[in-house]
């Protein structure tokens, strides 16, 4: 089942949280919480240049009350390919008009290996649920942000799997998939996200300050603004 | 595409292999060349306490040419809930009525994961062809080795990556699917595989040895007796 409505009671049932440390992925940890489950967050060491992310996950599930809170290393940044873990150039101040493209900060089926993995700890934990904050309006042109690759993933997860052998189905929580960012800043403030403690730049300064001008960074900024609520973010460029 | 014919012609194409140390993958290999691939194994070092696999898939991608060998390193050992990672006992003379059933040593989501990763894997090579040696015949009972579990998995790793995007199709391999062991084992003995190279068993000796009383050591053993091929494996228990 592909689930992006926010009510629903779930008293302490657990689930896995996809935690990045970015604006999205607690948004989605706090509409997770609202919904009443229990919290397992799990991040992803996947050698991405950001790092500071990783730090980002562990303040963020603590101050979030996250039930646990795993980080699992994961090697496909050395199979290259992409400017996350890469030494090559993460593009700047981009023309709209190609920000439907597949960027060059895409990481070879991230999505897949991520979700197929948060499947795994789901099953130990005999939870059926699984949260990722993917978003197909205000998003970088991944092809595994999309709805249709999601419903996908859910009918294979449930052919991989015991659970789905014994007749359960996988939920995959997708609350923000049709949220412009604005309005997902909007939700998370109204929940109570400190979003001071989230990250989001491709390249920020060896200091941690955002660069502001990378894709991820201009979706962030221009999300703030058109949501009339303040950015907290630190950035090494004043706004263009 | 989900392709388990064995003739083709693909000189030099990439294709990413993976490797479990076991008959199966190591007669999978020698198809794959046979086919005129260039064979990139991939292994996983995922907390199996048979850990002997993975030294016999380095001297098995040796051996047999492989155009590069990897092992990644995969902590899903570390969620528990499976009697090939945990201290669970392996099962042992398990009556063949219940060989069904999915058994104790089922790793969550397993199949699933190595397929993702090989994905890729295979998309930093330019490569859109993964061979995997799943059977739907002579097999212990894990959902993740049934060919709907592949077709499925093949729609989603086209609509996860940008080689799908770019209108390019994945092809999972999977030559073994309806081949009894004992075929298996003729068709890997004409193509020259060295079956004394693989290991099977699900709880090996301290030396080595394998148990031949777990259900992988049984559809080995039952499969060289079939196919009427002496069976090189040394075994700690004789034959019942």
């Amino acid at each position: 089942m592909l689930e992006n409505s926010s009510k629903n009671s779930c008293q302490n049932q657990p689930a896995v949280i996809l935690l990045s440390g970015g604006l999205d992925s607690s948004t989605v940890l706090a509409l997770a919480n609202e919904q009443g489950f229990k919290c397992h967050t799990l991040a992803f060491d996947y050698g991405q240049r950001h790092r500071n992310e990783l730090e980002a996950c562990a303040l963020i599930a603590d101050t979030m009350h996250a039930a646990s809170h795993r980080v699992f290393t994961l090697d496909i940044g050395s199979f290259g390919g992409s400017a996350l873990t890469d030494k090559i150039d993460v593009p700047k101040d981009r023309d709209e008009s190609v920000m439907n493209d597949i960027p060059i900060t895409y990481v070879p089926a991230r999505n897949l290996v991520f979700l197929s993995i948060a499947l795994a700890y789901a099953e130990t934990l005999g939870s059926t649920d699984l949260f990722i904050g993917v978003n197909a309006i205000d998003y970088s042109g991944y092809p595994d942000c999309r709805p249709e690759f999601i419903a996908s993933f859910i009918e294979t997860a449930n052919l991989a799997t015991k659970l789905g052998v014994e007749g359960q189905s996988v939920t995959v929580h997708t609350p923000l998939l049709d949220m412009t960012k604005a309005q997902i800043i909007r939700e998370g403030t109204k929940l109570g996200v400190n979003y001071a403690m989230t990250h989001s730049c491709y390249d920020p300064s060896p200091t941690g300050a955002a660069c502001g001008r990378c894709d991820s960074c201009v979706l962030r900024r221009t999300g703030f603004e058109q949501a009339g609520i303040d950015d907290p973010t630190i950035y090494a460029q004043p706004s263009k």
